[in-house]
């Protein structure tokens, strides 16, 4: 899923989106909570007609966001007390808020309000911090169950015009009176402990939900416990619902745990980094801004068929990101979506052919 | 002409630049001598293979550039002593100098090296700045002449894919040899006086060029002036090559200018006015800023066809400008690219209708 924070993949019309195969997109609860208002999106009929996209959107919960807001944040069994980045001024996410905002966004799929535990965290640490995330989804969970009938769409909003083929795009989930409704997801956390994970899964599990994220990753920790963490969470998961595996990661990393039985995964690396000049090729990482392409005239990767490599030269993308040049984020973005999901097809058909 | 200073029009990719049915696009001649400089792009091929750009591009001589420098320049009757505004280096652009650059760089187009004359200036003033003009486009000339055979492209460049059936397009020149070369226009300079614009004109002629081009407005005077000082000058041109008024206008100056007889036209408003969330619509100037538009779910023009127009609303326009989103800058540049292309398309088919 790339990433859309503002109801925008930075730099990216929607139409070239679609023509690069993207099914699903992400959103930020947190910014778009702030920029432009839940109740901007909502009297707009919902994101999708907002930005007008009619594939599948998912919505985090704004927890992670706002966990990482450090200094600016205040943590009670309500739920965090912040400051907006943008101007300072107070806010306030729980569950129940974070849910209705959600709601009031209207999009496919939406995540539990959890708290992203820190890394390194002790033991106590880790399970007090669990436990909580658990409590807030019981809440994320009942007030979703009162008020899932209060999307901006009503009962209105039909099947996405995507093809639902794919395992990993989820179908939009239908309520018992038969209404599209949105799909709740909770999320396991636990900190680095497979114990507490599968504590986390199984209680989760409990509660019930439409889809699983594994939270809490990509923290800060070293790639290799990454790993451990997301193999013996997996196995706690049921293989019948779509698992997602929160922020991660680089190609190598999707394409691996993708084949472990990861179903969804976002990262805004692909399209920060385009934004930063280092693109992802099938000769490995350019650093669009050396020198040393200054005067060459290949194709940025020559292996790729985006519309960026059958047309421009390294030497015109290095001069465009040299010159500061806004086309240079918008092609180093379109190459670098492509490659993601160029490798997430071939992921695909490797699964599907055994 | 839109303008693609650095060899890009600001955020739009060169396959929309075609679908919005750019024809002929300017690029800056001083911006490309310092970034990423004429021997790079030489050795690319020229501009058009480096930008991978097919159809026509017109350069200007660098003139206007080195003379906004102000502080920075020294005129002499060599050429000009400036400092780059990058960082701080010491160049040089004489007649000879910029003619060899504008031949490196390989454009359709290119433009004699003039002063342009700043306003207000008194009767003395101009006739001297007249003067040194004329005697630099004797000299382009001649350097022009002696070294056309110099483009990077040598005779390998074909005659560009788009149709020249439209007069505004000036068709790629052939020497004596047959051989493809650039077309050098002439600038008309001579002040705010009709009678200095007459004789600019007419020895401007004498020398002898494909097309002619009238420098000098655009630079602080009153727009009525503008308009009076064009007139007068456009009688004193001939009618059968290529007309190019530098540096104008708004939507209504350019249908104007070009029912006058003005065959050219460049003018970085569309493109500028874009990236500041001001865009032209068949209602009239829309500061896509301003909260009124936050809930407004209408299209930008509902009169205008373009992918903006047809896909979304002026809510969502304004909120990619409002968060400063890199979409706003691409989304807003297309649209009113469109909307100046569409508005010279109506032109044309006024004068072709008689």
């Amino acid at each position: 899923m790339p990433v859309g924070t503002l109801a925008s993949v930075k730099g990216v019309p929607q139409d070239l989106l679609e023509e690069l195969g993207v099914e699903i997109l992400l959103s930020n609860t947190y910014h778009l909570f702030l920029r432009p208002g839940v109740e901007t999106v909502r009297q707009l009929g919902g994101l999708h007609r907002f930005m007008s996209w009619d594939r599948a959107i998912l919505t985090d919960s704004g927890g992670f966001q706002v966990f990482s807001l450090n200094e600016l944040r205040k943590v009670s069994e309500e739920g965090v007390a912040f400051r907006s980045h943008l101007d300072g001024s107070a806010r306030f996410l729980s569950p129940e808020k974070a849910t209705e905002v959600q709601i009031g966004l209207g999009a496919d799929i939406i995540m539990a309000f959890d708290e992203c535990t820190e890394y390194p965290a002790d033991a106590a640490r880790a399970r007090t911090s669990m436990e909580l995330t658990l409590r807030w989804a019981k809440r994320c969970k009942s007030y979703f169950e009162e008020h899932k009938g209060e999307v901006p769409w009503g009962s209105g909003r039909q099947p996405s015009a995507v093809s639902h083929q794919d395992r990993h795009v989820p179908r939009p989930a239908r309520d018992d009176q038969g209404d599209q409704t949105q799909g709740l997801f909770g999320i396991v956390q636990g900190g680095m402990d497979s114990a507490l994970r599968r504590e986390s899964a199984a209680r989760t599990i409990e509660i019930g939900f439409p889809g699983y994220a594994i939270g809490g990753l990509s923290v800060g920790e070293p790639r290799e416990l990454t790993r451990e963490v997301v193999l013996s969470t997996l196995e706690h998961l049921p293989a019948d619902r779509p698992r997602y595996l929160m922020g991660v990661g680089t190609p190598e990393e999707i394409a691996f745990y993708a084949q472990s039985g990861v179903d969804m995964m976002d990262c805004v690396l692909p399209t920060r980094a385009a934004r930063h000049g280092l693109l992802f090729t099938s000769e490995g990482k350019v650093s669009i801004k050396q020198a040393r392409y200054a005067q060459d005239e290949s194709a940025l990767d020559p292996a790729c068929d985006c519309r960026v490599c059958r047309r421009y030269s390294r030497a015109y993308l290095r001069h465009l990101y040299a010159a500061n040049e806004l086309l240079a984020q918008v092609l180093n973005t379109v190459h670098n979506l492509h490659y993601y999901l160029a490798t997430m097809r071939t992921v695909r058909s490797w699964i599907r052919g055994g």
